[in-house]
């Protein structure tokens, strides 16, 4: 126990994986004020509250807009475990592994599942989907917008309008793209959007962001079966966060508290401002890498700037880079998920962690560890690349006015 | 938008709800530490630390000691999920509004459900349970252990003993017991207990600590179907936990934190000193109650110590009350659940919350409220009973070496 009995003694970390994004001192702030009931009128308020930031994240009107009391999995989960009745025909698109878990949740609720498939690294091609719908019927269409495992951002709109034409739900993960690129639920024509706190919103890890459909709602309601999850049950979850305050679960008040704050936060910015500020900086982010010679992997046109894929040189060791990022600069970048094991390294600019500075450190400490290990370009290329393509590209200086 | 986009404004409560109860400024400052990767080798050290604290809290030696990443209700589903397949027989103790949500899960998980029923107020008696088995095997019984509708303690070891002889799982709900009255796992021979953090430790809610015995590892090892909910699937969790560090999910980091502070504190304090100052302080609470005439709703024997549930008188509004207490003196207590809805108060003294402080303060304040919907007794007649059974019960003084 002489360990555990210690002081928590956490190093700072500047946090360029795939999440969680550092966070703000205002929402660390907030998640150290001291905590109140969870029926307690003020956290009722505080709940409509958020709900009400969270509509303006997502570009929704849709009513039902919380958060799961649970991490972005679990989010997936309560989009497909509400939807899904033993026997339903789902379709997923797989291109990496959040599609896999998509795919393997699916068939866990019973779902005739499915797959339509593209190698990591690609899209799925909208028409494929709409190929297998016309096929065979489907009740829901599951796919992922911005793809961890490969930096590919998924084209929403054309499965959206698909879906709609073969009478097929759509549910969209959002994990890696809310609050870092446009998630419009509504323009999409989206059933369900979940997503996470700890990559775009720059919270902590905790809660699931969800907003959900009157279609989807409907189809919930006329379920023959009972939701295979108590916890996860939409309508049980709504009782409790819309008027009849029914209690369901204690609600994580702290993570609450850090949400409404990390939403206001977005709020300030503006979306337009906060979509062009990660879109810039991953740009400078991939110059900097190109120009070390790390090839990414999404097609130029499919690039999520929340997260950028790169692969791994030839002959350069994987683990031994990362490890002397962290302990020789306190900066985490992610590795390879699945399949890509090895192969690529997953870098995130999102929310907090999205800025200037970041991706000159990024690009500068992983220039001498690549050097260590025998890979080299020309000095100070990756930085000089970036600083190039800051200079191109100026910084947002419109005031958003969506909800103004 | 005007509210949501103003500074977070939470007043601080006294809480003597059914929880939360009110958390230790060291346990709310380690919520504001900043995040670091869920793959930190900093942040896994954090997880055995906090496995090892709740093995201590837990009095357990189960190696699959950890934290779902839920509230208590994700415990409770965890626990029935992975040990229950479609058919699978199993025994339900319902005397309370937790008993029924026993009930509701296992019946979506699939299970043929059995309902061993007791009045709500009152304990299972263990011989039922044992004759329900000895009629028809079961799989698996699942009891809560203090019931948080109802303030009654429900005797475990004979129920568990009972499961032994018939070769039955046994499942505890300990979500209002742990940290404030013993729950010795493996002392009982309970195959799952869970818990939840914002009770009897302190801490904010958000997470459930679950202990599991290696019978039902086997169990769930040896299972023919997948566990219904991939979120809550405990081999996947435990291998993230465990010594593989197999990513599932990005653990509630900042939880995380929290909860190995509020464990810290619960191990400097000592569990037999912990056990004792709720004992002393709810004995203390009723002896108040009684005083100003509310019935205790539990037999005698059969008492949670950190949540006493006391009768409104006739004619006495339970809601103009609550609500005196609330605006007047910040001041929660709960209100009736289920059933009992209107007809009883909820009384926690758990945790942080339960001090002589909070004693005198609400016996007090409850009085003036009820003199004022024209229900009076001996002035002050429940502050000097409290009074009177504190100097009859000295503090515990002793130090705990249970893990010394």
């Amino acid at each position: 126990m002489e360990t555990s009995r210690g002081d928590l003694n956490i190093p700072f970390r500047t946090l360029l994986g795939p999440g969680p994004s550092n966070v703000h001192p205002r929402v660390l702030r907030a998640a150290g004020i001291p905590v109140i009931g969870h029926l307690d009128p003020k956290f009722l308020e505080l709940m409509d509250e958020t709900m009400e930031l969270l509509r303006f994240a997502f570009q929704t009107r849709n009513t039902i807009t919380l958060a799961i009391p649970g991490t972005g999995s679990a989010g997936m989960e309560a989009a497909l475990v509400n939807l899904i009745e033993p026997g339903d025909g789902v379709l997923v698109g797989v291109n990496g592994y959040f599609g896999e878990r998509l795919s393997e949740m699916a068939l866990r609720h019973g779902a005739e599942v499915r797959r339509v498939e593209a190698p990591w690294g690609q899209i799925i091609e909208p028409d494929l989907i709409e190929r297998a719908l016309a096929g065979r019927r489907a009740k829901l269409v599951a796919v992922v917008h911005a793809e961890t495992s490969t930096g590919v951002l998924q084209p929403i709109k054309p499965i959206a309008d698909a879906c709609r034409r073969h009478g097929a739900l759509l549910v969209v993960d959002a994990v890696t793209s809310l609050g870092g690129t446009p998630v419009p639920a509504d323009d999409w024509g989206a059933d369900i959007c979940f997503s996470c706190t700890q990559k775009g919103l720059s919270c902590p890890p905790g809660l699931a962001p969800i907003t959900v459909s009157d279609r989807a709602v409907a189809v919930t309601n006329s379920r023959r079966s009972p939701v295979q999850s108590w916890y996860l049950d939409l309508s049980l979850i709504t009782r409790y966060w819309g008027s009849d305050r029914v209690y369901h679960h204690t609600a994580p008040i702290t993570m609450l508290y850090a949400l409404r704050e990390a939403l206001r936060l977005v709020h300030e910015e503006g979306l337009e401002a906060r979509w062009h500020r990660h879109h810039r900086l991953s740009n400078a982010l991939i110059a900097g890498l190109e120009a070390l010679g790390l090839p990414i992997l999404a097609p130029k046109a499919h690039r999520a700037p929340t997260l950028t894929v790169a692969r791994i040189p030839e002959g350069v060791k994987d683990i031994e880079v990362r490890k002397a990022l962290l302990s020789e600069h306190n900066l985490e970048i992610g590795g390879g998920l699945g399949a890509l094991k090895g192969q690529v390294w997953r870098i995130g600019l999102m929310g907090e962690s999205c800025n200037q500075a970041n991706v000159l450190l990024v690009l500068s400490v992983l220039e001498t560890a690549l050097v260590r290990q025998g890979w080299r370009r020309e000095k100070g290329a990756g930085v000089l690349a970036a600083l190039e393509a800051l200079a191109s590209t100026p910084p947002h200086t419109g005031h958003d006015r969506h909800m103004s």
